[in-house]
C-alpha cells in the first residue's frame, strides 16, 4: 500500500538520535548521543505541589478545553522574561505556546513553506528542525557555520540567487555544534537580512544555559517583526511538559494559531498551569544557576577528557553553553565506523551526518554533556579514545 | 508581508467554534455552540492524586524526554480496551497516543495528502477534521449522510470517479449530525471500501458515550488493516490533558511515528503516567455510566425543549449517544441571521455553514447539549425559540 503514502513521507529524515535512545534503555550504556537534560535537576517535588496546588483550586477549567494561544498568565511570564533578560519589548499576545519548540518548527513551516520554496539553514543544521521543515518539501540551502557563526558570504550568495521564504538559526549553542554567532556576526547578519523580503526563525533553546562569555542581542532587536523567536521549557524545567513557544507580531501570529488549531487545538492545560504556578512560587534562576554550574563542569570533564584520550589532530568546539560539543575526526576516520564498534563497547554518540541535508560531517561527532555525570564523562571517552585510536592504528 | 505566507494558509477554515468559545467567558451566557464535556464530571480529585502518585515514585523518567509512540502501559490499557468492549484484536504497538484526536487527524494528513489528492468526507463533516485535511490541501469530496449514514451510492460515484485516498467518517454519533452509522449501512460501507486500494479513517472521539441503543462494529471488524482508528480521552477523562490515540496496523503506524516525531516528538510524558495511573486505580466503567447518564438526560431535556419552543416544521435529529442534536429550519429562516439575533440574547449555538466544504447548511444549527444543565437547556432553547418565532412572523 505504500503508494498511499504521501510524497513527503519519503522526505523526512528518521532522527537518528530517536533511534539511538531505544538502544540505550541498557543501564550500562555511556551516552554522548542524546539532547536529555540531566534529570538530577528537574523538580520532581516542586513540579509534584505545583499539580495539587492547580487542582485544589478545584474550578475544573484546568481540565478543560483551553485557548489555542495557551494559558495566559504563562504567555504573560514568557513575554515579561523576555522583558526582563533581554530587554525586547515582547507582550503577551505576541506568545504561542506549544508542545516544545519541535512543535513550534512544525507550525513554521505549516506556516510557511510551499512545496519546493527556498529555506536556508546552518551546515550542520538542527535535525529536529530539518525534519520538522522536511514534511512541507522546501529546498534546503545549508549554509556554513564558522567559529563565530553562519558564513555571510555564502549566506549573501544564497539569498541573491533565490527567494528564500527563511533562514532558520539556533543562535546559541548551536545543536549539534555548539557555536554561538558573536556580537558583530549578528549585526551584520541582521543588516543582510534586512535587505530581503524574509523572515528569520531564532530557535534558542539553550539561551538560559550560558555559563561562559556574555549574552548577545537577539536577531529581534534588529529585526523587529522579521524576526520569530522560538522557545521552550525543556532545558530548564523538564522536557516530558512538552511545553515550549512561538514569539512573533501579530500578524505572523494570527497564521501560527489557525496552524496550531488544525494540529491539536491547544497544549495541555493542565501543564501550562502547572507549570506556572511553579515558575511564580520558585526562584527560577537559582534553579537555572544549579544546571549551568553543573554542566559547565560536564562540559569542562568532556573537554578534558578529549584532550587526554583523543589523538591530537582531533578538533572539537568549545561552547559557551547548551549541551553539545562537536568533534572532528582525523580525515582517514569513519564517524559512522567509530558508532559501529563503540556500541559494542557500550557507548554512544550521533555521527556527523543527519545534520547535512547535502551530504557530509562522516568525520564528526556529536557529543552530548549534559545527560552524564563526570566519573561517567570521562569512563566514556576513554572507552571512546581506544577505539579511535585502534582504528587509527590499522 | 502576505506573500510570505503558504498557499495553504488560504485554505484552512478558521474554527467558527473556537472563535464563538472567546464570546462565551460571560457567565450569562447559554452556549449550545461548543464540544464541551460537562466540566461537573471532570475526576479533579483523583486526578490530583494519580499527578502526586506519579511525582511520587520520584524515578524522574515521569518528566524526561519519552518515546515517540507513547508511554507503553498506556498504549497497552488502550488496546486492552478495544480487545475488551469491541472484540478486536488490537495489540499495544498498533497504539499511537497523541495530542487529542485532533492530532490523530493532523498526523493522518502529513502523512497521506498530497495536494489535490482526493479524499472523501461526511456532509455535513466534522470540522476539525476539515481544517486538519485542509493543511495538506487535498480536494475534498463531501458526501451526503442519511439518517442511516453515509448515501452508500453516491460514496461508490465518487469512489469510481476518482481515486481515494480515504474515507473520514465519524462513525458513531456523528458531529454534527449526531446520526449513526445502522449495521447493515455499516456491513455495506465495507464491502464498498475493500473494492478499492484506499483507508478508511474512523473518526471515534464519543463511542463510550452511546446511552441508547447497541453497538455495532467497527470497520476494522470488516477492513482489518485498511481501518485506521482514532480515539480520545477528551470525552470520558478530561478535554484539558490533550490525550488521545491513532489506531493502526505496523506498516502505517512506521509512517505516523515518523510525522508525529518531525510534530513535536511525543505527546506528555507526564500526563500519560498520570492519566494511566487514574485509568487502573479507578473504575471507568462507573465513571463513564455517570457521564452518559446525565447526557443522555440533557439530551432529552433538549430534545423536549426544541418540541415545546420550535415550530413544528423544524426537524432534528435524535442521537443514541454523543452530544451533537442537528436541527434542521423552516427553509425561509437563515441560520446566520438567526445566531446573530441569538447573540443579543446570551444564546449561542453553531450555524450549519462551516461543516460544508461546498456551501449548504444554511438552516442548520448543531446544538451541543453536553455542557449545560437541563435547567439552563430548557431556559436557553425557550429564548432561542422565542427569536425563531419572532423572524418567523417577519
Amino acid at each position: 500500500m505504500s503508494s498511499l503514502y504521501a510524497s513527503r513521507m519519503g522526505t523526512i529524515p528518521k532522527s537518528f538520535v530517536r533511534e539511538i535512545l531505544k538502544v540505550t534503555q541498557d543501564a550500562e550504556v555511556i551516552s554522548f548521543a542524546g539532547g536529555l537534560p540531566n534529570p538530577r535537576f528537574f523538580p520532581v517535588r516542586e513540579i509534584a505541589e505545583a499539580a495539587a496546588a492547580v487542582l485544589t483550586r478545584a474550578d475544573a477549567s484546568a481540565l478543560q478545553y483551553g485557548t489555542t494561544e495557551g494559558y495566559a498568565p504563562l504567555r504573560e511570564w514568557v513575554a515579561q522574561r523576555y522583558r526582563d533578560t533581554e530587554g525586547l519589548d515582547v507582550t503577551a499576545d505576541e506568545i504561542l505556546i506549544t508542545n516544545g519548540s519541535q512543535q513550534g518548527l512544525d507550525l513554521i513551516g505549516k506556516a510557511f513553506i510551499n512545496r519546493h520554496d527556498d529555506i536556508a539553514i546552518e551546515r550542520p543544521g538542527y535535525l529536529g528542525a530539518i525534519q520538522a521543515f522536511a514534511v512541507y518539501e522546501p529546498q534546503f540551502h545549508a549554509v556554513p557555520l564558522g567559529a563565530d557563526g553562519v558564513d555571510l558570504g555564502r549566506l549573501a550568495d544564497v539569498l541573491r540567487t533565490h527567494s528564500v521564504r527563511f533562514f532558520h538559526t539556533v543562535i546559541n549553542f548551536q545543536n549539534p555544534s555548539g557555536i554561538s554567532y558573536g556580537a558583530e556576526t549578528r549585526r551584520r547578519l541582521a543588516q543582510l537580512l534586512a535587505e530581503y523580503e524574509m523572515l528569520v526563525i531564532e530557535d534558542d533553546p539553550y539561551k538560559e544555559l550560558r555559563f561562559e562569555g556574555v549574552r548577545r542581542n537577539s536577531m529581534r532587536h534588529w529585526l523587529r517583526e522579521r524576526a520569530v523567536l522560538l522557545g521552550s521549557f525543556s532545558k530548564i524545567v523538564a522536557p516530558g511538559l512538552r511545553l515550549g513557544w512561538v514569539c512573533a507580531r501579530r500578524e505572523i501570529m494570527d497564521r501560527l494559531v489557525i496552524a496550531k488549531q488544525a494540529s491539536d487545538l491547544h497544549s495541555n492545560s493542565f501543564c501550562q498551569r502547572m507549570l506556572h504556578q511553579y515558575l511564580v512560587s520558585h526562584d527560577i534562576d537559582e534553579h537555572i544557576e544549579t544546571i549551568r554550574t553543573a554542566y559547565k563542569r560536564q562540559k569542562d570533564a568532556l573537554l578534558a577528557a578529549l584532550e587526554v584520550h583523543f589523538p591530537a589532530e582531533t578538533t572539537f568546539t568549545r561552547p559557551e553553553g547548551g549541551m553539545f560539543i562537536w568533534a572532528t575526526l582525523p580525515e582517514r576516520l569513519s564517524a559512522l565506523e567509530l558508532f559501529e564498534r563503540a556500541v559494542q563497547e557500550k557507548v554512544v554518540f550521533v555521527p556527523g551526518t543527519p545534520f547535512f541535508v547535502d551530504g557530509g560531517g562522516t568525520h564528526n561527532l556529536r557529543l552530548n554533556f549534559s545527560n552524564a555525570d563526570e566519573n561517567k564523562i570521562e569512563e566514556g571517552i576513554a572507552r571512546l579514545g581506544r577505539i579511535v585510536k585502534e582504528l587509527l592504528s590499522r
